[in-house]
């Protein structure tokens, strides 16, 4: 009799049209991306699988280039055979880039050590239709040196209170400071992309703070403006949240030794 | 009593998403980009308004960043108002880019001494959801360096039958012989771009050139038998037709007295 195989902890990085699903977690009576990944591992290994992922709170019509979950499977199966098997079975909108095994204690969550946002913005009198999913639509002209010396008062370790939800420990947000490392805001034609990464984000803060730059860079607010909203540490004086269609999780990023770092999202 | 407004040529360019329509002529049952634009129109003006396109064959799936059509309309509006208006009762999925008073001899498709298209490829192993619409998927690895041996073949003054429909008089293509005058293979990560500029196009012809380089790029033909395919004049020689979301017409290029020029499409 063959010997069964020892339980494997295994990593996946997922691409998803945010467009197609009702944000990430499993909810009822929605299709989530976590409702497809679940049934297409639970039919391919014919047993439950559950699944971890580094950023669960992912809203509609957000997007990922990277989002990352694992699971735990005893299964013999290659990685390679992994992927290409759940890409037969998941639908059109969301895709394994990449599946490879992982030490027992990896987390995708827990382990990680920052993560990558985008948001995408079309600024032009015009909407466009072919980026209509991916963009959210500014039609007053945005000042890009404007945004970017906001982005520099945000930029470093700070308290986000202003710029998460309105109650954070709802959502689980009990600590609001969160470290950001790199904020750029770069810009192709008519297409203007903020990308942040930070060792982690409180629930909606990269949409509201792709808000406040669009206030500075439109001129309804100084980018000095901006730095007193941060110290201000109240959600009430940030301007709105921007739509979630903009928004992509580019990546998330693990130190080498792949232990768990943070109970931050 | 105010005299009536003298009838006008209006140009305009648009922006759709193919996936949307079912292509853009006009036909019964199915909705296209020239019917949701007549009714658009019609309703703006409040009387029956037609349109003349630069490329009014599209299939379905393509896309435009830069279709042309004009309309002959005796009203006051400006044009900026027109194309306001325009994009207030237009679908999301298709959007006016420009808006403009033209020549009274203008006409969209026979005034056009030019058009540039861009097929797109996702070149990769694992399909990518974010691109699917825009992208036709290629898993065989394309070696740049062929594809763009055989688009130098394809480039210039050539009779192009074995790239168009297998009945080009069908389809209005009597003459088969059209210039191509630039032919690029661009690639940007797992993206392949082959981007095509000529007089004028047959029917379906990029999405046959786009065929064949895929065929030289994965090594399944040299790309000398690439010219050998052109010089046999033969359609059943050439590889398939490359899927249609692939495809995008780029722009129309009118030389600057805007005079009717061929009867190319």
């Amino acid at each position: 009799m063959q010997s069964p195989a020892p339980e494997r902890n295994i990593k996946l990085v997922l691409e998803y049209d945010g467009k197609a699903f009702y944000g990430f977690q499993r909810q009822p009576n929605h299709l989530t991306v976590q409702e497809v990944l679940e049934s297409a591992l639970s039919r391919l290994f014919n047993r439950p699988v559950k699944i971890q992922a580094a950023s669960g709170r992912t809203d509609t019509g957000v997007h990922a280039e990277g989002q990352v979950v694992n699971f735990r499977i005893a299964s013999p199966l290659s990685c390679e055979a992994v992927q290409k098997a759940l890409n037969g079975i998941l639908p059109g909108a969301v895709a394994v880039r990449q599946a490879s095994n992982v030490p027992e204690d990896f987390h995708a969550r827990f382990s990680a050590s920052g993560k990558t946002y985008e948001y995408r913005i079309w600024n032009s009198r015009v909407r466009s239709p072919l980026l209509a999913d991916k963009t959210c639509h500014v039609t007053q002209p945005l000042d890009i040196a404007k945004m970017r010396k906001a982005a520099a008062y945000l930029k470093g370790r700070h308290d986000f209170r202003s710029f998460c939800a309105e109650d954070p420990s709802k959502k689980g947000d009990r600590n609001t400071i969160r470290t950001i490392r790199r904020f750029t805001v770069g810009s192709k034609g008519s297409q203007i992309s903020i990308r942040i990464e930070a060792d982690g984000f409180l629930y909606r803060m990269v949409r509201n703070l792709a808000g406040v730059l669009v206030e500075a860079g439109s001129g309804r607010i100084t980018p000095l403006r901006v730095k007193e909203i941060l110290e201000l540490k109240d959600r009430r004086q940030a301007p709105k949240t921007m739509p979630p269609q903009g928004l992509t999780l580019v990546s998330v990023i693990y130190s080498k030794n792949g232990k768990k770092r943070s109970k931050r999202e």
